[in-house]
């Protein structure tokens, strides 16, 4: 009689997670036909053929159920017969470019798209008519991309993935949720797993992040994926721009009154799902974030990050091993204190090493590049590239064992000036431009004296 | 603190909504900017460039909303634009079609298929990006589709939408919602005015449809038009399979204790969205409807329809105008009748009519067939194809002047006997064999005396 | 697995609902019982000892389920039966008075207290634990409401009905919520049935005052009656405070842009459940949704009124045909065209009304009381205490059928001023002070000159 | 536009939780004018008079954040005049009596039962109107119960809060909720913390207690705590009726499919709200989650608690140490292993004590009584007073510390046969008669040789 429409509505989305112990079972009653199973190609077949139409869901599900009691092997084994048997029919296509070249028209590129299409497209769609099949197949081109290191005749399955999920997970599609302690368990479980940069300890370290008046998290989901995040952001409310991490994460510290902040910092990003790699959502997600706390609280002027410098250990490492005019020869000499035990808990030695460690900071950024030409520093791409500025760098930052091992303990702070970001865009994009504060670019080496390329990140 | 998760995740998406208003206002401000708005697709050219990339979620709302502020003569200039200005690049086909010659190879076929792929298709995808505008989208195609009818030339941009959505709309990202009195009002309106075979009157008629015990409605949804239902199908529980469509639609009848119902009627199956021509989902339905009933009321054993036939009138007339053996001569002669004005409500004419009629409904399902060999009957296809069978042919059944005009009055049961759909489809889908009652078949005069194939319906 | 915690949860209030049908079955099968059911107070005991502590849920199902069936005759009876078998014990009372004169303590006024308690309070709380036991017991007072009118001798079943009620529905467990196009059709059907001052005639007429943006409509509901609006106020948005009804109920104006409105007019308060009747809202539900409206819109500046005088038709005509100083010769000479037929039709007979019908009314504001010294105005002693004060009076601002036969014609303005609402009230409360403009103050003959004192209203 | 209408509902009730901070803002502003906010209960006089009317909300939120600033002592003198200055008024009391004497009637009772209704009870009614007030109002309670056992004086004032809060949360408007993995995390924190039974270690154990196909856990929660559970059960699914916890609370024990299950086990009830210490939960828990689970399992045919017997202990102990019939001499001798340190880890000595404490074990359920005739066991008076019966003694069944020093090492199980509950339950009722299997009745000593009650528990 008198029940919620649109909460039922996402009931029932949601109800399709509960399908998990049935499928158990299901598997258990399969145990016993094995012998059967062997051919998931041939289910494949049938699920494309004119059987596919009236039974479709049955099938898909029988397939991915299959998939999914597979061992590597087998799977890679699943992945292959994607490749050679799901392919495009190269008599169409021969046929379909014999009518173009008669006459190239809109219907003969039409045919000719159509006739290149790979079977396996139309199959990952019709596959994903079972129950939770969204996210089986998320996990399986997880599974794909892994195997994809040592299988290079798999890139074209990989492909038809990636394509197929940059249409399903639209930007249009996908729905900003904050995360807080008022999330469910199942979703906060995950959020632990999946940070990337600074590591949640236990769920105490989790609520200081989430339920502090001065913290925020925000993730992206998607409707089909209604308990796994994709991607989130963890936010620091704070007075001023911060110069390290640890003071961010400490778990003792007194939370600031929210109506007091002026700046939010973004500290982390992660990706949740590896089977997702390549459909990008982290550029979107930072600007709606940025939207979403400038209406709850208009006096916040100032946007900027606290990212590592995941590049730069390696560089640096590079420059005072080899002749470079990247350092100075007293920089160098300064330096040289990197390669003493422990050289991170000797305050004078931490003072004497700030200035050159700085200087040699801002060379890499305004100077390293890729072999495509882009900055060496790939957080610095992503962030130059959605048209934030490099704002400051800050040393020491952070000494955990990570930030040591990738950024000498080096972090950055990327400002986003809603004014600017599209103009710093444009000009990124055009020629690659690293737009930074003057004082980064000063304490820069000039970057004509210097290789500017690097070897491929 | 203390809020719902999940409800929260769709009251974002629902939100969406809201924005309509504010669109309203930003409209009257362009206003005062016509004179720079005249080229949308220069602003669509921008939107797949660089800048689209930094400032996409703006670019696409500001084109939704100058399209919709658009009559239709610049609507249609705008679909012209879609197909000149951003279809494939001849260049970039004919170098992939020399690579492919040179080595057909994966890689190959691969790039061929990207250099054939309309650039519309990923401006569309990037439309996508605006609050609201998989809405827009849909709307525009339906706009397109009514513009094709005289517009040969756009056939390929159409192709392009229908392409795309049928990605979108997969069936794994529908949701099946029971309608009922509790559902919103905004809902409710549009199942009112999307109701296509047996026209709702009101909301006193609707009512008696939804909010009595033995009966049922079920829709379609797909999260990103969270009010907007894609596909429904009322729904009767009786004790018999009825043979007229009158007593169901019946405002004074006595509800029937749904306990002791023992057949579920679908006697109306209307799609919703004309910007989804050609996305497929009324099999679906039927099939998870009868899933859905199946669970809540196991006692029900019968899944019919009773529909309309929407051809017979046509082919009848055609049998008795001109020489054919589809007709007996005295069925011929009793037919005659429905030449007299108002046949229909003399009773004792239609007790006469009543068996060559049937006689005749008979041999037009199982002989009469169109161009290409299915049935003639466009409802006959569509529930064939779903595996149900022809059940029983019932006149008088439905002499409403709709009724009237387009079946003499004929209505039909297509029984779903989950037993059997699967195998049944497979017949039509093979041979586009007829599967129907004996009594049917032996009603019908032998088709190898009839010429079976009537233009295309 | 992923499922929306607060949204079950509500869900589940919700579906209690659902039971309706249910009941109807069970109803059935009792039928075949009701040679035993004579005797629903014996029921009632049952539930009041031991055995109702084990199985109250069933017997409290049971109760409210018989008493559903009864015709009026019988519930009258059962009402008799709660007023003599289910009262205070008078040797239990007797025995706590003495307790009370030897030792007057605490102790002894709280056994005072318990024994004066009538049996029949903690029997209506037991029967609220069946499902949806709140709402039969809201109609089972309505339904004792209608029965007082006869019978005095139950007006102590009334009040403890009434006391327990108030306890229930304390504003603090009361949920504001906003009536729009998106409310379930099951509320909005209420809506229109319970809108007690300006009649909603159809779904066109509601649409037009919940999906206009220019319109506002909130109602309180209670958790247990989760489909059923307690009281509700219609609001309309506009740029000046309104002299007249009709403009505001037309289905064809131009809405404005709630941006540029400066004023919330409350044009409509409806209480909902008769068997509420005395457990007081309107005041809370008016002052939250100033709150409300202010948040959403802070520009808005004016909160007002437009309300009928329900006693000033009454009052008139007793001054006009008695010898009366609230009306001067002149202005009940001018007076006189009211007992003319179709006087409202006549525009300049109403030209020349308008002045003295002013006077008339202003005297009638401040001056006419009823026997306890009230306002004699129904609606003046609810905004008055509520500490609005007397804006404006209009004339003629609603010439229907009952703005005539109630209120003459006459529609008056009160203003929510947030400063002085406690001020006002404080005066009220009193003194009962009418707070008025001066320009009101001086239309009035002078109060000295007036009987004050009416027949109670 | 398209929002859900019922999620908003409840949305609303939630975001009441927010308010928090505000409050604690509002703290601050306060705290610069303490030196006028000496007198709580002047405030709590204005609640109740005029102006109490006019601005309630304000004012009670007022008085409910400064009784929030309170330290204990001041809390103290608050309850202290909420003994003295909002008590019932004499002078109104004996002029009520004298209206009795001259005329007993149920009108004259009706004005005696007002009289001696303490002012505190109006005024904790209006307290309610604060936001999130039912929150404080409970916790206030929660710290009057821990001063009462020092303070004789305010059992008065306590009992006004126990009589609102058994009418307030009355069964009918409770929500029975079950507690998953999908809850939100700061529900389950309050699980961790509330657990009274078996201590919940930490999330990993609560996970393994809530997210295990064969483990539910349900709560009761009222509408305005929404993110309070009130009482919660946790129930383990077997094959078999359990005779020791630890099997039970092992994290590494492999599932068992729910669908092989037969048997439900009750291993905890725990209340949550101190504050609510007298309202009856349980018993409607225990009956709602049974009639829940067989929804969900129809083929569940036992359902069955493991209980600790918390005063075997105590008595045991007093039964070694004195003259009792209770014991024969020799299991008298060897009980005496409980002397032994380290007992528990003694397999053989285990052994031996078993046939003697089982004999010990049913002489206490079935004699041993309290001063008022009831069991002397707590748990035994909550599930026999229910309607279940014992039906099993385990032990060793738990020899944790609590276990040991409580019930040593004893457990129990009482069954919930559905036919037999209610004659359980009276012959309970009326006679105290202990219901038992007729194992236990034979080992148990007879009770006519023994001494039947105990000092009070």
């Amino acid at each position: 009689m008198n029940t919620s429409f649109f909460g039922e509505l996402l009931q029932a989305i949601s109800e399709r997670g509960r399908s998990l112990l049935d499928r158990a079972r299901a598997r258990e009653r399969r145990d016993t036909l094995t012998e059967t199973t062997e051919n998931l190609a041939d289910l494949c077949e049938e699920l494309l053929s004119n059987r596919g139409e009236a039974s479709g869901v049955a099938l898909a599900r029988e397939i991915l159920a299959r998939y999914d009691d597979l061992t590597i092997g087998p799977r890679i084994a699943f992945f292959e017969a994607l490749a050679t048997r799901f392919g495009a029919d190269h008599t169409r296509i021969n046929a379909a470019i014999e009518a173009w070249r008669n006459k190239p028209s809109d219907v003969a590129a039409a045919e000719l798209h159509a006739a290149t299409e790979p079977r396996r497209l139309e199959l990952l769609r019709r596959l994903n008519l079972a129950p939770q099949a969204t996210r089986t197949l998320v996990e399986m081109r997880g599974q794909l991309l892994d195997t994809l290191t040592r299988r290079d005749d798999l890139a074209a399955v990989d492909a038809d993935f990636a394509y197929l999920f940059s249409t399903w997970f639209n930007r249009g599609f996908l729905v900003l949720r904050r995360i807080d302690w008022s999330t469910p368990a199942v979703i906060l479980e995950k959020i632990i797993r999946y940070e990337a940069v600074h590591q949640i300890r236990d769920w105490v370290d989790l609520r200081a992040r989430i339920d502090s008046p001065d913290r925020r998290c925000y993730a992206f989901f998607h409707p089909a994926l209604v308990d796994e995040p994709l991607i989130f952001v963890e936010v620091a409310l704070t007075r001023e721009i911060p110069g390290a991490i640890a003071p961010i994460l400490e778990l003792k510290r007194e939370p600031l009154d929210p109506e007091r902040a002026t700046t939010a910092v973004f500290y982390s990003i992660s990706n949740c799902q590896r089977g997702l790699a390549g459909v990008t959502f982290g550029s979107f997600l930072i600007k709606q974030v940025v939207a979403e706390i400038c209406r709850e609280m208009p006096r916040l002027s100032t946007f900027v990050t606290l990212s590592p410098a995941p590049n730069f250990a390696g560089w640096l490492a590079r420059q005072r091993t080899q002749p470079s005019p990247a350092l100075t020869e007293a920089d160098r000499a300064a330096l040289a204190t990197l390669d003493q035990q422990d050289w991170w808990s000797d305050e004078a030695a931490l003072d004497e090493m700030r200035e050159p460690m700085l200087r040699a900071a801002a060379t890499y950024f305004m100077t390293a590049r890729n072999s495509s030409g882009s900055p060496l520093d790939a957080v610095a791409r992503f962030h130059l590239g959605n048209g934030a500025r490099l704002e400051r760098l800050n040393w020491p930052a952070d000494l955990s064992e990570r930030g040591r091992r990738q950024s000498c303990g080096l972090m950055v702070n990327y400002l986003y000036d809603l004014g600017d970001i599209e103009k710093n865009h444009e000009a990124y994009a055009e020629s690659r431009a690293i737009i930074a504060t003057s004082a980064i670019r000063k304490l820069a080496r000039p970057s004509r004296a210097l290789t500017t390329v690097e070897a491929a990140s």
